[in-house]
């Protein structure tokens, strides 16, 4: 059954985890690029990973094919080996991806997020153009459904959304956005209405903001979608790190991005809250992005195994909610085999030199801010263009 | 070359990460018994992180035989498949390490720890026998040397490494023990001093404690052997979680211990720091324990490349204190392109609502508190013989 | 020269800090009814308070009356000396402000606050007449100008403010409110204009909220007033302590009020970038509420000393930016006489079990909540109700 | 009935709180020099401060002669008015502390500290010289007792002991060490036995670190007493501030002394916990130093109301353990009104972008620097000494 038969049906759609930072901390990805060149220069890391994600419950497979547009490869091309061609390594991904989802019962969704293109010309054909060199290798390769993923402007998510609708494959978008909207300041529920309105059958966000933020950015766009009386299924894929504390632009603001995020890592209860409350909200594709290790995808599947009817299979290395502590010699150690412990437990950082929050860099932290940032967008985008034109 | 040539001749030797910790997070291994069975159940996810390891700057891979021994697979037999063996998992494990540390530079080193047997009875032969039986298949399978680890009694440790010092190879014996020594109140300096006469040539500690309390530990160490004008090499295999607030048993005794430990998760800088701060002090086989992933053990590796004189093949995947963000679009990330940045950065954990540290459970908080500890110690070896009596 | 006098010709107006807290921690007041019968019990403390304050730099004292209308005074009874009436206590109150404010330059004002009266029935003839009675003594004794500080809702202040003007003497109003407005409802823009309709001179906030949070406050407030095209003059007088994570009704819901709010008090330093933000916002009647002690008071005067061309009396034991520890004998205590030090310096709390934010108790936590807060509202209303009827 | 027969019949003396601090914040005392020529300036300010721990419950009312020194006030001279003699300073604070200790049942206490001399020339002669001026005015005025406090090193500590012991009087003496000992490395247990030898007898530490480590340093003195088969009452006076992270010298070494050590203040429940703490081991003259203020003292005689069998004064303005609380309107605020609630609270510091600790500045920090700090020592004796030539 395909993934818009499943959610019609009610069913809940557990997402896959985020591949750059597992493979980055894995050894198979470079921080900074965040290329997926690993597909053709390492296979079995890749099917590993989707294989630990499958076992851990997730229904969908992503291609691990993040920021291989062609624009973008060339430009990080000085980190991948000279060889590798981007449809070689879109290729590999769909491959490895059907693999492993053959195992199980998953479906493999091909992904499509922003390109370099959108921010330094903005030229709809061009960028158009990137998203259907992508989209000609997962017709080719038969993948299940579509998502365009990690858009930080709606223009440029509807005319992927619009790209991949052609196919006649369910498309999924989501856009890495907060609160507080998109970085042209279109509100979340704005986004959703044009996502719905340029195709989409499932909206929603991922990356960029923890699961908190993630969920108040998604109640907003289905607010939006209520108000346009338009209909469609809603998707969450948060960071697994808490960021109570950036800005309109996320975590890449915050001073611990990338090498340093490891104190903000969230534990397996804060993901099985975050499953509940996205249940409660009305999500049902749940699932998650930067940080997502196979057993935060395996806390959603376990948090919601009461509405699902059974657990997923690394579920036997697992015992629900610490129960497995229960023959420990230490009593007070058994004493942790529980719910409520867990579930109320504030864990230190054993960090007393560390603060418990950082003020983001950049701009984009405070609503006074949004002039001064629309205006410096632009020198962004001037930037981009200066660095394209230095590397030619 | 074996271990003891290349510690000989001056060279350090990289140890590799926590088996049960990454490979409970990927859904292999059961926390609470955390048992080795994957060996057999699923090699391919064992021999990934092998692979992970050898390519991160690993010299020893370390057969995943922790609590491999047949009394302790016995009582956690509740967890494991009923038809595997203890010899089946020890064999099996042997055999992975061997193929991954064919396909680099890499030794194999058969591990031992501590048994239930020796808190339940103490009897000496009892004891032995078990490490026998396991030294028995790390003979068959000629693994390059040894390991006696994860032992809080050195009277217990003592006897692993008589048991397989018989062997004639060479034999590496740490306890994971802090400053104040051992459970039965034997100093670190005494500890030392015990395994190198019973035949250790290196000893140190592993696990339960965080680097910079580990090195103090092995600070003792050293001072204990040159009061008795012994000579052996120094090793250090800490934990990657911050626990400045343990008590004397190590952080199972923190209240995060084992599913909330994520905010105590240490940086890669915070390794190198580690790893610079025990080449100085003359320890030459440097690795982790529980919480040590991949981009761990390859940030020894990179903080000690000047002494080596190479860099490992993950680097590829990796810029020398992110300079891989030197190309960034935003010149507030690129400005983090630099040691200074991360060298001084004191991350935020994003969790106001948490505290830094925890007091931990259990007793062995205070100093004070020596006399009580030893009189409840023997309580838990006597709650400890009475959960296997239930189970019988 | 009256206080109008002074702000209208661009002068900076210093109030002063806050009486309760002050007075309880020397043991003159009690925590819960904070009542002011110290003004007849131990008038030597008001006066030596006042005194402190005067030296400090302020330019305003404020007659120590607050909660001491009849009603209050009644309700509290049992912890008041029987034979003290509120008229004696108010007179007390007049009599010592007048006597310390002419050892100076200072100006005395007479202050109103909410009443149980208005909470338990709303009667505005009733409620008017608590204020007049206070006013009453207030002609008596001549004050030079009047404030009806301390009001949640902008209804019962506005009664409060046309009772005021009757007298003819220039009225200041300020409320207890964050940026999301009065306990109905009404936002911070239309709680200004209501307050200068009815003849305020003066508008802003006092208390509940720390000093960041109440200057965004009055910055709405200077919103609405430039909306409505009204003139009036801006005033702050905020809590001494940081409360970024309280809720609708500030500090009281936090779960550290009143007894643990120590790790919450602000520095000087804080003050002066509070005195300088204000001053920029184009407020100049600046002063403390609950936390400001004497030393806070002089640092806004030390702050503003290059606008104002002088320092307060009490500088002469205080040099600017730690300056007084450049003579220190350990060469690292001398580093710190320097205002890049003391600017940047992060306090550390010495409480590593504690958090950094609490969650507030009760209701009022998030917009969400603002529909149960008004019917819990009503709750709290009918709570009060009972509480008179069993006393009687 | 004089301090030691109270003591000498096992009751509990409570001492007074710090007046440095307290009348720093109330603008009369400079931050630095610390000197107290506000017995002279602004007698009516150290007046009510006596007043107020006087009804806070203190036995005992030092006079305000810190650092008041013939040789520490002609140091600081350039802060002080000059026609103020170190004399009148003396014969001032004598005759405020007598008057009001005649207002209730107080002794008087005349104290004399450490000086500059000794740290720049260590002249016996010298030395003893400056403590004898001091104790002239002490007789002349008849204190009831002499505290020699505020001692960084033995050795002067005892050359105090010894001048004041000639006087007949009573004679206590603390010193504002940690469990580390002195600065010339003597143990505190050693420093006990010294002080007792030389005629002390009360004995015990104050300042310099929170009431936890106090406590500690004191246990460490009643341990050597007791092994040297002496006899003598123990004292505590600790800073009202968490210092945890402190090195051996103490606060002064902290980032955050003097102008930032807000956050660090303890609690009243800190206080009621430390008094408890405190009798248990065997104290019995319990007080504070720096940071206490009236209210901290109260907490004290409160904590041990039951085994004094009375309330201090300044009760009937504060119930115990928060009942006061019992009658808000607000459920959430009532239910604060016990004990169990504030004895378990981790307050927050409402300071999310700060940390716990702190890393303290110069030297003493670890337990390795001890010979490096052996050796600044006398850099900064020279230093002194240079500072001191400079000035003539």
């Amino acid at each position: 059954q395909g993934v818009l038969e499943r959610l019609d049906a009610g069913e809940i759609v557990i997402g896959d985890g985020g591949f750059v930072f597992a493979l980055e901390k894995r050894g198979y990805v470079k921080a900074g690029p965040w290329t997926p060149e690993a597909t053709v220069e390492h296979p079995e890391a890749v099917r590993q990973l989707h294989r630990e994600f499958l076992r851990a419950g997730a229904n969908v497979l992503q291609t691990f094919t993040f920021y291989a547009s062609e624009d973008k490869l060339e430009n990080r091309g000085n980190y991948v080996a000279e060889k590798i061609s981007c449809q070689k390594v879109n290729e590999a991904a769909c491959d490895i991806a059907r693999e492993v989802a053959n195992e199980g019962d998953a479906l493999v969704a091909g992904g499509v997020s922003q390109t370099p293109s959108y921010l330094s010309c903005k030229d709809k054909t061009e960028v158009k153009a990137a998203f259907q060199q992508q989209l000609d290798v997962f017709m080719k390769k038969n993948v299940d459904f579509l998502i365009a993923e990690y858009f930080e402007h709606v223009e440029e998510a509807v005319w992927a959304v619009e790209v991949l609708k052609e196919s006649g494959k369910p498309v999924a978008a989501t856009m890495c956005i907060g609160p507080e909207g998109d970085m042209h300041g279109v509100s979340p529920g704005q986004c959703a209405v044009q996502l719905v309105k340029a195709g989409a059958s499932i909206v929603g966000v991922n990356c960029h903001f923890d699961p908190e933020t993630s969920l108040e950015t998604v109640r907003l766009m289905k607010e939006g979608l209520q108000a346009a009386k338009l209909k469609a299924h809603l998707m969450c894929q948060p960071l697994a790190f808490h960021t109570p504390d950036c800005g309109k632009q996320g975590f890449i603001d915050l001073p611990e991005f990338p090498f340093a995020l490891e104190p903000r890592i969230v534990t397996r209860w804060d993901i099985q809250k975050y499953a509940r409350k996205a249940y409660d909200l009305g999500i049902r594709f749940i699932g998650g992005c930067c940080g997502f290790e196979p057993y935060h995808i395996r806390a959603i599947a376990e948090e919601l195994a009461p509405e699902r009817g059974f657990l997923p299979e690394a579920s036997e290395k697992h015992g629900s909610w610490g129960d497995n502590l229960s023959m420990h010699t230490k009593p007070w150690v058994r004493a942790r085999a529980r719910k409520e412990y867990w579930e109320n437990l504030k864990p230190a950082s054993g960090r007393p030199y560390c603060p418990s929050m950082s003020k983001p860099d950049g701009w984009g932290v405070t609503k006074g801010a949004k002039e001064l940032m629309q205006q410096k967008e632009a020198t962004t985008e001037q930037q981009l263009k200066e660095l394209f034109q230095k590397k030619k």
